[in-house]
């Protein structure tokens, strides 16, 4: 029989449908594959074709050149500006703003054909690094309220641009997302003084059927109420409410696990597509005690239905526990 | 410049990205294409390959044989199962419960080729009695408290099987979305003693930008805050919470116009795949003067990215205007 699970942090509950059990071959999996392009505006050596460097790793050469190892520049694009005032105002019973924020793009190498998966870890921790930088940039601007930092990886994940990236986006309102999230934390710490995220690495690690992998920093696992199949989060060990105030060893440590999870997923998966998500508090709120920053990896595997439209719930044929089994078994030598 | 708009009902923002606007061939539009398809479970003349129907459109014929219009058959393969308890339990900190509730399908024509905008208009009615029918039925069980009315249509919409069908589903949790929408729709009514569908299809006829079609009974339009490329809603002018009371009148008035907006989609976005829901209050709820049926149609035109998942805040190329503008334009002779 199916399971409803309630996710402990937001109280959303999720069907976990295992008599709907796939096997990999039943997903829409959609092999991720990289294949050159010579008018990619992220490959070296066409640095004119974005706008003009925010940021650079270089050795030396001039801004907007090649003979680097990672850009960061604004989105072409940008599904928000940063130039203009928000201008809020009503239509009759409607409301609207301008769309003022900020959208930059992290290009995580020179290379076209490099992933997440095949880069160096140094690399990994490089560009993880630049955006914390670029976090700690953009909230300076009292205009922003949230910043998010995330990756599509393949075209079925969103990607409109193949070659690796990542992106920052500053928006002036708290999401939905985030909202319930934070809030959720915080009515946890209420009742418990105690972080639900800190609770759930504790029971998790006693537990042990949802674990997948860790090191001394870092732990990965499949949550209990997993929206989507092979759904891993990553959680700091030591309670921290943002990913931009994560000291250097977390931040290296962080991106020698991403690296081990990914290499995991295109084992098991078959290079699927993904959408990464960096969680860290909203820039405007106090939430230090009960909010824990964590990154969410969520590999596409399914279509979104008229189910979960209508309703919200998500539909996981995969129970988590089978998921965390499959990527514990599935560790490169 | 891109603008948020807010939702009346919900209160959740959208991105109007009008910069990054797109032509219909830039979308990753998937054409749905019927194809004859030996092994369907749903066509005639298969009837054993289903469970045993629960309510059929037959002349005569017994029950499980062909020589019908429509069946309704439980899901052989249900998210949700009649049989059981909830058993609602916790384990440790988390909380489960059995996926009690009920799975239907329509199928709606013996014919594998026959699609909604292809039917007669009586046929099409014909579908939403049965799946009004079921609900009036469903909603005696005291477990559950939402019923809805879905359909996927193509493969990139989440169906699994082609032949055109719509789903039942009874839920015993009141889901996030319907939630949001019925809980906005009664903070609305108290602070103005006014439903805010009633408001909204008076605000928009006044207007006529985001207006598509309608008659005597409907009206179609592409709501303010569209989450979606050519997201269309169709609303009932009279003020009634519930799908599942409405006269036969409108149930007619209603399957005219929808075969009217699926002919003109298939004309504007090359035959795209579809989810259409039909939302209606919760069934244990008393929401009559806040809540106000209607359908929903939304084309699979985009991805979900990383974006959406991080801050569940939609990003929508297509301006609704725009969106109308063209359906408007669409009519067929």
């Amino acid at each position: 029989m199916s399971e409803l699970r309630k996710d402990p942090v937001t109280g959303r509950w999720v069907i976990i449908a295992t008599e709907r059990r796939k096997r990999l071959s039943d997903f829409s999996l959609e092999s991720v594959e990289m294949v050159s392009d010579a008018s990619c505006p992220f490959c070296e050596g066409h640095e004119q074709m974005t706008p003009r460097e925010l940021l650079a790793h270089r050795h030396g050469t001039s801004a907007d050149s090649p003979g680097w190892t990672l850009r960061v520049v604004p989105n072409q694009f940008p599904v928000l500006r940063v130039e203009g005032t928000l201008d809020r105002q009503g239509d009759g019973m409607f409301d609207k703003m301008n769309g003022i924020g900020a959208h930059e793009v992290v290009i995580e190498s020179p290379h076209h054909l490099d992933t997440l998966a095949t880069m160096e870890e140094g690399r990994i921790e490089a560009v993880l690094w630049a955006c914390r930088e670029r976090v700690q940039d953009l909230k300076r601007d009292q205009r922003f309220r949230t910043i998010i930092v995330f990756k599509n990886h393949g075209a079925a994940a969103g990607a409109s641009i193949a070659h690796s990236h990542s992106q920052v986006v500053a928006l002036p309102i708290v999401p939905r997302e985030v909202r319930d999230e934070v809030d959720g934390a915080r009515v946890h710490f209420a009742a418990k003084e105690r972080c639900v995220f800190c609770d759930i690495v504790r029971q998790e690690e006693a537990d042990g059927r949802r674990l997948i992998a860790g090191n001394a920093d870092m732990v990965a696992l499949a949550p209990y109420a997993s929206r989507f199949p092979f759904e891993t989060w990553v959680l700091p060990r030591r309670h921290q409410s943002r990913f931009e105030d994560a000291p250097r060893h977390e931040v290296g440590s962080l991106a020698r696990l991403l690296r081990d999870l990914l290499q995991r997923m295109n084992k098991a998966l078959r290079v699927p597509p993904y959408n990464l998500l960096i969680r860290s508090a909203p820039v405007a709120e106090a939430v230090d005690d009960s909010y824990h920053w964590h990154v969410e990896i969520i590999p596409t595997l399914t279509k979104v239905t008229g189910f979960e439209r209508a309703t919200g719930l998500h539909l996981n044929p995969t129970a988590p526990e089978e998921a965390a089994e499959v990527l514990r078994g599935a560790a490169l030598p």
